[in-house]
């Protein structure tokens, strides 16, 4: 394993931190190839390719929230081999929802496909959940903590 | 890409369906490396290791369905460079919870790290997913189909 690539792929997985806090979605977006598939944590299943790297979709998320968007990669476990890689996390996601008065914190798990493509590491594949109960109530697990 | 490779990698994800049918415990585990990192569709959010390759565990949670656990891996797609890849699918699942006197059918995505130990395939991370309604309710979506 080089720790130039593993520095690489960190630095372009937590480049998501400051793209969230300055709701620059065109910055959040030019980490993923043009192929990459997305599993987000709002439905659908999945998206791929131009789809999930739809710049106007992911502004008007932004717009549903005050302020920043605190964001934090945690726990990060890379795992590389040559110009090919694939990385978890635990990150941690804090906003006010505009007119909601408040602001919802939460964890979730995130995964992530890499490939080296002209000398840049890309995202090809990221994967972003949370758990949730079996209790019956199907309820989402927001509310964990590490 | 070589196929044999991707062809190794398609059986070790893929027996899951027959392990799963047949409520195997031991072969579904066996499947996993020593250090494999899980996040599943049940909290918490991860567990690794011995944790996450607890037979008796998986056990007890076939144990509470009637009859098999039918599995379906759907849209697998593998990435491998050398003795590493990862790959991801959308997978069908339907039991009957026991005395519930019905089987419940959902898709969810997964996630798979893979590594070639001792020249046999195991997945050293597995991510399984089910997106959620973010419309203030946090259901989490098991009704969605690919």
């Amino acid at each position: 394993m080089s720790f130039r690539e593993t520095d690489e792929i960190r630095g372009v997985i937590t480049a998501a931190e400051r793209a969230m806090r300055e709701r620059d979605a065109a910055g959040l977006i030019g980490r993923y190839s043009e192929d990459v598939v997305k599993f987000d944590l709002a439905p659908p299943l999945g998206r791929s390719g131009d789809d999930a790297r739809d710049v106007g979709r992911q502004q008007a998320w932004f717009d549903t929230f005050e302020g920043p968007v605190d964001f934090e990669v945690t726990e990060l476990s890379i795992h590389v081999h040559g110009e090919f890689g694939w990385a978890h996390s635990l990150n941690r996601m804090s906003a006010s929802p505009k007119g909601a008065g408040f602001a919802f914190e939460m964890w979730f798990r995130a995964t992530y496909g890499l490939r080296k493509v002209d000398g840049r590491w890309l995202i090809a594949h990221e994967h972003s959940s949370t758990p949730f109960y079996m209790d019956g109530s199907l309820r989402a697990a927001t509310d964990l903590k590490p």
